[in-house]
């Protein structure tokens, strides 16, 4: 079996620009990976094997940092943070679990994943443990506010997971649609796990709501700067295979902006290779060249700009302070990634 | 794709002894399969497409009626139960859809599985929004209590899932290993469904305690009886093929008494047959003469009687009642299918 990696990427941590949330919540987050190594036991012990494997290997516990940080930002100074953030890790190591079965990947961070290891079947019933300890964790807490904003977060990273099946292999996917699948996949939970910064603090819903505005806009930052970089990244800085989305077929945003502004003959191109999935070696190169000639990788990263910006306004009515700076630093980082 | 079958089979009624928890409770679970269409619904429409696949499939909903059940017996009269024997049919349901990805079975009750007509990967998917949902209805009640109970049970739902991966093709799996696993991937559903009764009523921990136990020796009888079944069935009767555990190297009561109890040359026999899974068409017929030859079958048969007989035993504390007798005939019936 192979080890786990424990210590986390010294250049996934520059790259995403988390230096200001672990500068101010750092040894909250150590307390939160004790918390996680703790609760992941189980008397069957491939469950912590496996679990073990996808929760070590280099993940920049981006989520947990923006339950600490809301927390913090929202002015709570107890304890409820620590379990709530290994809850919603959980339930994003959960998804990357089912992820990894959905997409048949082998790679994951540079690292084999757990289904390529362990099989499927252990991957989808460990991806299931960690949901229902994640639920067992809050039900600790014993706050209804917080179960029912991570309640809601699951069931939307659900539809947008079967959304982005829908949208695969169809290279006339609408920009709509796209950041449907996004917003549910990815930046519910980052917006569920901002909310519960507010509602450990006890805040008014109009902060609330504003945390949740903030993570939702900067995890639609963060998708799409992921998308630009799965046709432009170095394997080293990414930690997965570039060309991922192409060869499986998936539809983003450089994708769909390509498509839309090619001519009838690069029209084809994407219907095959995308659509159809007949793929050769040299249409990945083939398709990043034409999403240059069309600026379409550009194009996407301005949109994603919007977002983080979007994301900063958000902490506007937050004085200033140590956290929302922190804050602020993360959504301009989540797309200087691509430079 | 295939229409759903709303109605369940009379086959399966009679033969699981629910007719008197249907006379007991039928309007209600009436109610119960109406919210389970409403809240199954999400914009992204392969979700209720493959969700009522699986729904409407012909499932006895034995868990929703304990929950009516025993909410009854406990003498609650408020509209609680609807909406959480709701959440329990939606837990169940997931670890269905998990089990069809797991197993790369595709029959089931005599139907095309889920998995089989769109794929694992949105099996998997679509698993993970009915378990979210759950939360989301339980959330909706606002009982901890009940939040805690059945976050428990899919905790050790998982668990015993993933228990059973692990002594799939090891013929010398103990009894006590069996008990453990059937414990977690059947019978905890059933005792937290039991339980939630006690709780709408508000009943003393004493009254719970004993609503939990109800299930949990009814779930292990049950699944024991399925698990003869399964060597014994005609497929008319069960709706899923005989010798489905067999072929795929799943160690059951039946299995490991048999290895026991066996010669070397027949130990021989299960080591290669469920152990390294090579099997000739012969070999099923072959198993079950051997269980025959050493009482294998009839000994499960009166073990699950045993625990049958205690669930019957724990209702005692409870003043004679329909709801009583309607759930005392459950338990007698769970083992008098395999007649």
């Amino acid at each position: 079996l192979p080890q786990p990696v424990p210590q986390q990427f010294a250049s996934d941590r520059r790259a995403s620009g988390i230096e200001g949330l672990l500068a101010l919540v750092g040894p909250e987050l150590q307390r939160v990976n004790q918390t996680i190594l703790e609760r992941m036991q189980s008397p069957v012990t491939l469950i912590p094997q496996l679990a073990g494997h996808i929760v070590a290997s280099g993940g920049k516990r981006l989520r947990p940092l923006l339950v600490l940080a809301c927390a913090r930002l929202a002015g709570y100074r107890g304890d409820r943070q620590i379990r709530l953030a290994t809850a919603v890790e959980f339930i994003h190591t959960a998804t990357l679990l089912h992820d990894d079965v959905v997409d048949k990947s082998d790679l994951r961070r540079g690292q084999a994943t757990a289904n390529a290891v362990w099989g499927n079947q252990a991957s989808v019933l460990v991806g299931d443990f960690l949901f229902a300890r994640a639920f067992q964790l809050m039900v600790e807490d014993g706050s209804l506010a917080v179960l029912k904003c991570l309640s809601d977060a699951a069931a939307t990273i659900a539809e947008g997971e079967v959304g982005q099946l829908l949208t695969a292999n169809d290279p006339e996917t609408t920009e709509a649609a796209y950041l449907e699948v996004i917003r549910g996949k990815t930046a519910a939970l980052f917006a569920a796990a901002c909310e519960v910064g507010a509602h450990v603090a006890a805040r008014p819903a109009g902060d609330a709501a504003a945390l949740r505005a903030f993570g939702d806009n900067l995890g639609i930052a963060f998708q799409m700067t992921d998308d630009v970089l799965d046709y432009t990244a170095k394997q080293a800085t990414l930690g997965k295979t570039v060309g991922d989305d192409f060869r499986e077929g998936k539809v983003t945003l450089p994708a769909i902006l390509a498509f839309q502004r090619g001519n009838a003959k690069e029209r084809e191109f994407w219907r095959r290779t995308l659509g159809r999935m007949e793929q050769t070696p040299e249409d990945l190169g083939q398709a990043i060249a034409f999403m240059e000639a069309h600026g379409a990788l550009s194009e996407s990263i301005a949109r994603a700009g919007t977002y983080a910006e979007r994301a900063t306004e958000t902490l506007a009515r937050f004085e200033p302070s140590p956290s929302r700076s922190a804050l602020e630093s993360t959504a301009r980082f989540a797309i200087e990634r691509v430079y």
